[in-house]
């Protein structure tokens, strides 16, 4: 495949930036890649692993000349870097994001986004537990979405240009509203790792149960939530901040619904829970079926050594 | 291993009884294997896949002369079976189960144990999401803890027995009182069922999301819910019908913690959700340091195909 852009800035090198890298220089994608990040350590590790071409310590210095600019930190970092970037950004340049939630980031960002740059915010549903310049793999978009929320009036030719970017790291390309994306978004990830998070911290609280008993049962089911849960801090909590009218409505929805769960387990009612316990099947067969998980049993997590 | 058991009965073979009866075949635990199966289609299953050397239709055939009996089906079918096989148990057989809860089964089955023979209630803590004759494989047990729950003045040279069983299936064995089973359960299994059973119900009912967004942007987060869903509802049923003041009792303290996370939400309270987040990441590295669950990111998911 051809060099798509000429120079991209990755500003923040984290897990999503550096698997970013990785798929650019797989996919030649990238003529060359500059990186911002705010720790000394990380600009150390991005410059020892060959993530970038060149490393700043500033956002501004990272930008300069880029012809795709790629937000890749905590949402809640984003306006103060769309401030300190503006000036820097060449005319022409697409200036895009992979936030968890789409409406507070228009909401952040798009005042300060010069006349001439194309600002197409996007958020590839990718990810793993882990965090860091060192946690990245050039696979990670690899028949995942990428959802782009392009303003009205947004350039076509450029919506265009950076869905071809995604398709070249292996996604798949979807465009919605702002509005939308983060509706969807709240049920499909942001409750699952609120209440993933949230049981683990019932559990560590428990007095007539050790964390040790825990751990060592854990194979019942909670372990499966506690990966989630070990997701990277700082980017939930400016998730949950920057989303809360629709993770507050579904949290609603949740617990109406577990309410319900509850009254039948406290009156008997086995018919309601087989009922519900029934539906669920079809959507992991759904799920299967769109490749977006593994087949195999228990992930495939399969048969420990003997 | 020599033979340790002369005779097996599985009564019940589902997922756990057929990966108990290729563990049996593969470490040589028993000199023959019956089986009991309610539907005539899981019991030519059976015969056909050489599971057991001989299929009932009847509980009572099954355990005739056997040594070990290993009810393995719900537990909400405990009773009706422990009054059915009670007249056919050889003295100085071992009668064990391997459901998810103990304090009923005791309540259920206690009664009906004939003198002579050693009841010990048993729960492996393995599984996966799949169902039925087929879905058993002989690795299911390694490394996984097998509880057992034996009443007072049980005889210890028949729980020293069947612990020499569990770990011939490639278990680690523990002790403990049926209550505090139940209690240990509640919180690391049969929670963590309900909540995924939840949350693919309320995605299911959404009308302002369909049910093939749901599906495609699953890997947000949602996909690993669905996998624990879609575990057998008949059992699920049971269980929750069968330990409902501990479910009842971690329910509580699980929704108190959600609505404390909702009112930091709610007020834009970082610091809180910060603090809650930071705490599971300890949890998850005990858990894979116990070897409960893989290191690998993604639970090893890894990468799809090109």
């Amino acid at each position: 495949m051809s060099v798509q852009f000429r120079r991209v800035a990755l500003i923040g090198i984290g897990l999503i930036g550096s698997s970013l890298a990785h798929a650019m220089r797989r996919k030649e994608l990238a003529g060359e890649i500059t990186g911002f990040a705010r720790s000394e350590a990380t600009r150390a590790k991005a410059r020892d692993m060959g993530l970038v071409d060149a490393v700043f310590p500033s956002p501004g210095g990272a930008v300069e000349d880029a012809d795709l600019v790629i937000l890749c930190s905590p949402v809640g970092t984003y306006a103060a870097l769309a401030a300190e970037i503006a000036p820097a950004l060449k005319p022409g340049a697409i200036l895009t994001d992979v936030g968890s939630v789409k409406g507070a980031v228009v909401r952040d960002v798009e005042g300060h986004v010069p006349p001439g740059v194309h600002f197409i915010p996007g958020h590839p549903i990718a990810g793993t537990e882990q965090s860091g310049p060192e946690s990245g793999f050039a696979e990670l978009f690899i028949n995942r979405w990428c959802i782009l929320t392009p303003l009205p009036g947004a350039d076509t030719q450029a919506v265009e240009k950076l869905s071809e970017f995604w398709r070249g790291c292996g996604s798949n390309v979807e465009i919605m509203t702002p509005e939308h994306h983060d509706l969807v978004l709240a049920i499909t990830s942001h409750l699952p790792h609120l209440i993933a998070y949230n049981i683990v911290s019932t559990a560590a609280d428990l007095e007539e149960v050790t964390s040790s008993e825990v751990i060592k049962y854990s194979a019942g089911g909670f372990r499966d939530f506690t990966r989630i849960a070990a997701s990277d801090p700082t980017m939930w909590r400016d998730v949950f901040l920057n989303n809360k009218d629709a993770v507050l409505e579904m949290l609603g929805r949740f617990s109406e619904d577990l309410s319900a769960l509850q009254r039948a387990i406290r009156w008997g009612d086995g018919d309601t829970l087989f009922n519900i316990f029934s539906r669920s099947r079809q959507i992991r067969r759904g799920i299967i079926a769109a490749g977006q998980d593994t087949a195999a049993p228990d992930f495939g997590r399969g048969v420990p050594k003997p």
